[in-house]
């Protein structure tokens, strides 16, 4: 039982943003519209033709179908330079079961858990069930507070958790020097390092760096098909050392007996059916106009004050308030224009009053101009009154 | 983190029986020959074809698809004499993962937990990671020892777990009347009845009984279309108190952020397409026939000595050996044989050393008919040295 559970709030959101005339910004859903359900389609229908169907449809292993397994391994070597063995590649039901399963391996009530500042509200939420203390270390475009981090890891924190690339909710990155850094300070502690990787391929001109896993040994790296083939289908995955391996394993098994098998066979018959480098080079080149477009319809409606910046992927635009002016406020206004927006306080373990995230995926063109409409309006009423 | 959590075995042997020339009778798999791909290959297709396509693939509501959630109230109404508003019906990534969410959600170390003796060691491994003190309550063929539940119940244990249609691994289901007893007991009682009906719809005659959750408002029932579908769609359900809705809601967010959309409308296309009532009377003739093939080649294999049940429904028969005789040794004699047998100790809180649990489900008729002989001759080297 948890008591610290924070209240729900990502699914709430989904439901206020779905009720009819709703524009939203507010939520992490990827855009429905790049999803390629024939595609999909196609590789369901070849998975349940072949003379394996029944195979795909029974148990299977608990860390996953070895092929999937394999498909991640290779494309980590290429893409992010991180060699790892298929063997130490878990599938799990989206990645943020790997969030829960590895609070449940390493945190006991109390423990310390270092965490970025602001950070991803979701993971939190996996975590806060095992009762850590958190310990917010300071990020910003580039990467995070480094003395912050060392004083945290002083304190021999059992995890940092942070997402180096296309940030939830920022958008930042971090520059190759800050990663050189993490896993240094990392290695010489007792703390591991949780990367999550679940924007790494939504990289505008590529990854924005290599994997920090791939510098030190004391790091697990979290993925997830969520943002770039689907959500639907849950597959996530994570790359652990090899000692804990067997731990997990068993953890997994007592949570869910495996992930789904079917799930699994269908997300790598995709990856081979077609051209998947071509198919993640559209959805940058897609997400790139999308946030191209988001930004010059911002630029165009804002009053002054308000500040945004320009992130190299993902699918946030971070926004700050002038300081003192309350984003709740900004929020309530545009509710009330019919816009949902996501306070960026949540994400925060301190500060961050001011801030919002901005999704810029989801929503569609019109959409997208009909809220940028609502947000103008909603920022001027709120800054003319806090004034 | 959980010191306790058992050793993992169920996947252990998955791994071992599908060594080749193996033959098992050790796991919980369903037989795959009776899951119907080309059914599922048509949902999945009806669903990717469908104008909803993309919102099969995009995030959905964290409880489930509702109209699959409106099915199974559906069906609950009408074959186990259970009404429940689909509202109360969450679905999850199988009905493992409800065990592990009711025990994240109610339990805290140190609590008690009443099972049954023997119980479901799957469940059992999910508790685990919670920390809950065992009270076994003997369990035979018609039910629960009431007077051992009474005096259990009396020690307020946060849940008493129980599976009361064919259960795994004895095959054993409850009387009415002890069904009508446990819930009048249940509903005096602080304690919540965790009723699992995975092989609820596999009574050889229909359903053996209403479910316990019709009779008590402290009542959790679980399920899943893992046995009677596919496991590899991983879809489990349970239907929860009004109370408990929102805080579990809650927890599954922060566990998985919801099972998966897609699965969830495949099952639900699945059901409609078809004649989902003839589907499962055949898959009910079709277990009855393995069932009666399975007992009688047994009969003809055995030594005198051992005992067996001849279950209504389910998958699992349950042996006793004579007492004093390690079911482990026969166990052993049989691998070397090439049979993979699980033994039914670990599934006790106390005793069960002279049992075993043997699946007539997974093997086939020529994998049956070699496994017996082996388990013969195993049996009779084994008896033979106890004397």
């Amino acid at each position: 039982m948890s008591e610290s559970l924070m209240d729900s709030c990502i699914m709430e959101l989904i439901a206020v943003a779905s009720a009819p005339g709703m524009v939203s910004f507010a939520t992490g859903l990827p855009d429905k519209k790049m999803f390629d359900p024939e595609g999909i389609r196609k590789a369901a229908d070849d998975v349940l033709r072949s003379d394996v169907a029944t195979d795909a449809l029974q148990y299977g292993d608990a860390l996953g179908f070895m092929p999937l397994r394999e498909a991640i391994a290779e494309r980590l070597r290429r893409e992010a330079g991180f060699s790892v063995e298929p063997e130490r590649v878990v599938l799990t039901n989206g990645s943020q079961e790997c969030f829960d399963l590895l609070g449940k391996l390493f945190l006991d009530r109390g423990d310390r858990l270092a965490v970025e500042n602001p950070g991803y509200l979701g993971a939190l939420q996996s975590f806060s069930a095992y009762g850590p203390v958190y310990d917010g270390v300071d990020v910003s475009d580039g990467g995070p507070d480094l003395g912050m981090l060392f004083s945290s890891l002083e304190k021999a924190p059992k995890m940092f958790y942070c997402i180096p690339n296309h940030q939830n909710p920022t958008g930042f990155s971090y520059s190759d020097e800050a990663r050189k850094a993490v896993a240094d300070l990392v290695s010489d502690s007792e703390t591991l390092l949780v990367e999550d990787d679940a924007y790494g391929e939504l990289g505008h001109r590529g990854r924005a760096g290599k994997s920090i896993s791939s510098m030190t040994e004391n790091a697990v790296l979290t993925g997830s098909f969520s943002k770039v083939v689907t959500p639907g289908l849950r597959v996530g995955w994570m790359a652990l050392p090899e000692w804990a391996v067997p731990k997990m394993s068993s953890m997994l098994e007592a949570s869910c007996l495996q992930a789904g098998s079917f799930s699994q066979r269908v997300i790598h018959r995709f990856m081979e059916n077609g051209d998947y480098d071509g198919y993640i080079a559209d959805l940058r080149k897609g997400y790139f106009r999308k946030k191209e477009r988001f930004l010059g319809l911002l630029g165009e409606n804002m009053p002054p004050g308000p500040a945004w910046n320009d992130p190299s992927g993902g699918m946030f635009v971070w926004m700050s308030l002038p300081e003192g002016v309350d984003a709740s406020s900004l929020c309530e206004a545009a509710l009330k224009r019919k816009l949902v927006l996501m306070p960026g306080k949540p994400f925060h373990v301190r500060g961050g009053g001011n801030t919002i995230r901005l999704n810029y995926a989801t929503a569609t063109a019109d959409e997208t101009e009909r809220g940028m409409v609502a947000l103008g309006e909603a920022a001027r009423e709120v800054l003319r009154s806090s004034r």
